[in-house]
């Protein structure tokens, strides 16, 4: 009798209950929908080395949240920058094309400085474009270093896609205050009145000089709004870190802090950055609805000595095309998604980002002009091998090596820096960097087919490139406007 | 009454039970009673650079037993040999003592070969008797190199506190059967019949030339066999691969297996082992009465080219005192006693494993001589730093270099081959180790009291070394006895 009444009971309470749970079930649904489209996150570091995070193997760097980000996703091992300085480099990983095809690139000129007309041309098509015009909300915070707008109002990340943008036009080296000492970038104890960065809250200047000991910080704190800002639509969210380049600058919480000094305190900083920007996603529960990125544009400044960083037992650095100037840390996150703690050794580039986040999104690739990017979302979500296939690394508009398997051919070779020409090498050097990623051992004469099939592979693919006039030569005749602010 | 007969029927049976229960709880309490004394396994690779895991950044050796164990361990980011090739280093890690001491070092003669008269001397104190006099089970598996038996009886492992022994007397590269190739070392591809070494168990050879192929299997299953026939007492098992030390060879399993060639083969056969014993101890339930501590003798031989493993950003390798010779891998593994996913980043050496385990297992420190390893305990167990100290880098019977917090100054250097002659450097060179691992940057100029103070250190240190005759010196003119087997 008790029994019977009380499912009565239920059975009428019930009755109200559920309209109510099938309202909430209703917008649940609606997330759950919009969750299908995932949202993007790259996180870029500045002249960051394949060996400057602990779970690459440095020392002295203390990077928890990075170690945490490679337990949870998938670490590469031979993900490459498709550039070997910031300019080109970024250039590519927006458009998931080299940038000799968008004249982001030159031999001479190689790098956008705060005087350059050129910028990325208006034709390229950017990821933020792309996910723009397909409903995304799309942020930029951080470094841009693909046009100067001061000079040429189309240089605008916001006239490239992005909703909006906070942060720094170009390098945080370029605008030397004056009277800043020589060789001040070297310095390891920077001061604020040496240069002279301009920060950007969309197109306005909001602080110069930027502070620049607190530009990790606002960074984060820019990313962590945004996050929340567009927690109930799609969102892509670039992070292009001022930092671990020259001149180095930590806050108050990290100077002082780390083993390695001042470069040790800023990647230490950066990786705090990378910790908060997933633990919001955890907190606002986009975690497993989101995709993050992490790598950097090019190797290490090794000539900025203990400014510099270190690309471990890969030779060279920044501005070169041996291994340590483009092989770079990359990082896949996406609890749920991608597997944890996956070490994926396929030859990967930065190129993928743009066709990958495409098929994600459930965008199309565009028809009209060659990506060079591979779509690697098998990889990332079902451990499936990255097909075969041979990346280029360009030293300038010049192809200098190719790497097909774990083969890597150099026909022209250059020290990052104080080596003023480059060597041609005819017959080419062959390194196998399975064996030998240090490129220490020439084995090209063991090899004949190798060398003859990856030159015909630099043929085939220079007969897609055209000839384009470098967006990076010509450069204003006028100061760079200087605002009061 | 149902109730109540079932509690009398429980009565009954318990009259029963009871003595057979408190019989069995005897036994158990007898055997909680041993596991107060923890088991210690020291697994030593052998020429395994400070690069050549996973765990420590190698893009292309697969470590994932070894990983493991770094994340349920304690990773030393800064563990450091005491010897900086194979017979010194070896004398270090049983003693607890610099191989100076007991005349285990020699500035031509670096290691002993098949015709040494010396070895280890009886009046040595090794950890293996030690720990036997405590009533530990004790095992040697693996590369003795302390001494020649077939020359000296007295050199045998199971003179030095060994119950038992099994592996070769020395390096596997000693014994050239006639007519191996000019070069044979360097060579990818070896042929058992181009070496000659005798596999001993005990004082009986059991193979010979002993099959290179099958050397890590086998060590691992004398290791498992040897975990599982102690498990009821307390026991030190000493496990010395013969490998990554040239020639190379791994077996069917792993033999081109690897990305890193037979290199990364040898060394993921290795990692295989190691998982192995591990996996054991869960088994047999003494995972968490057991610590396990994994290192190598010294760094990677350089000159043996793509045979030689990689210190990763470390300066040099295996015979010199540039940390690339030193610096090694150090893990250190006890489930439910060392925290789990811990970096450890103060000096620690393999000198300490000799107090460290003295401490754990309730034994003491001789007192008639000098002991140069810290006892580490309170940084295993409890996460403490290791106090402040001085670790000295020699190369034969001289100090090269000596390193104090993150200071390291050499007062000679000596490239590990192919340099014919110490440099002397005075003034010295000084390197910071936190913001330099790679020794580039000599700052001595800036920091004349730091050299001042490690110079003194060196002083003080040297005035407790008592000049002894050393082992390594004397050949016997009789050619090393080859039974038939």
């Amino acid at each position: 009798m008790q029994d019977k009444s009380l499912i009565n009971q239920i059975g009428k309470v019930w009755r109200w209950i559920f309209p109510v749970v099938s309202l909430v079930g209703f917008f649940q649904g609606a997330t759950l929908w919009a969750a299908t489209r995932p949202n993007i996150i790259v996180i870029l570091a500045d002249d960051l080395g394949y060996g400057d995070l602990s779970c690459y193997g440095h020392p002295t760097i203390r990077t928890p949240n990075l170690d945490r980000m490679v337990a949870e996703g998938m670490r590469f091992t031979d993900f490459y920058s498709a550039g070997e300085v910031c300019t080109p480099s970024r250039a590519a990983l927006l458009t998931g094309r080299y940038p000799v095809r968008s004249g982001m690139a030159h031999d001479q000129f190689r790098v956008l400085r705060p005087r350059s007309k050129g910028h990325l041309p208006a034709q390229e098509i950017t990821l933020a474009e792309k996910l723009k015009a397909g409903g995304y909300a799309t942020g930029l915070i951080g470094k841009w270093h693909l046009g100067v707008w001061s000079i040429n109002p189309a240089a605008h990340p916001m006239r490239h896609g992005f909703d909006s943008f906070f942060g720094l036009p170009h390098s945080n080296d370029m605008n030397p205050a004056m009277g800043s000492p020589k060789g001040a970038l070297r310095l390891p104890d920077q001061e604020a009145a040496w240069w002279n960065a301009p920060l950007y809250r969309n197109e306005e200047i909001i602080e110069r000089p930027a502070d620049q000991t607190q530009l990790t910080r606002l960074y984060t704190e820019q990313a962590q709004r945004f996050i929340q800002s567009n927690k109930n639509k799609p969102f892509f969210l670039y992070i292009a870190h001022t930092f671990p380049h020259v001149p180095l600058f930590a806050s108050k919480k990290f100077r002082g802090t780390s083993r390695r000094g001042v470069y040790g305190d800023v990647v230490e900083e950066l990786d705090w950055s990378v910790g908060q920007v997933l633990a919001t996603l955890r907190r606002e529960r986009l975690a497993e609805n989101t995709l993050v990125f992490f790598t950097s544009d090019n190797g290490p400044w090794l000539i900025m000595d203990q400014q510099g960083g270190s690309a471990g037992l890969l030779r060279d650095g920044k501005g070169s095309t041996w291994e340590g100037g483009m092989r770079e840390p990359g990082i896949a996150w996406w609890p749920s998604k991608i597997k944890a703690g996956v070490i994926n050794t396929n030859v990967a580039s930065m190129l993928d980002i743009f066709p990958t986040a495409l098929h994600l999104t459930g965008e199309s690739l565009p028809k009209d002009r060659l990506i060079d990017g591979l779509d690697i979302t098998a990889t990332l979500l079902k451990g499936e091998d990255i097909p075969k296939r041979t990346i280029f690394f360009y030293r300038g508009t010049r192809i200098f090596a190719a790497r097909k398997a774990q083969w890597k051919l150099h026909v022209l070779t250059q020290a990052s820096y104080n080596q003023p020409k480059p060597e041609p090498r005819n017959p080419p050097l062959l390194f196998d960097l399975n064996t030998d990623p240090g490129e220490h051992f020439n084995i090209s004469t063991n090899h004949p087919g190798v060398v003859a099939d990856i030159l015909n592979e630099i043929k085939t693919h220079q007969s897609t490139v055209i000839a384009t006039q470098s967006q990076l030569e010509e450069v204003s005749l006028l100061e760079e406007s200087t605002p009061s602010k």
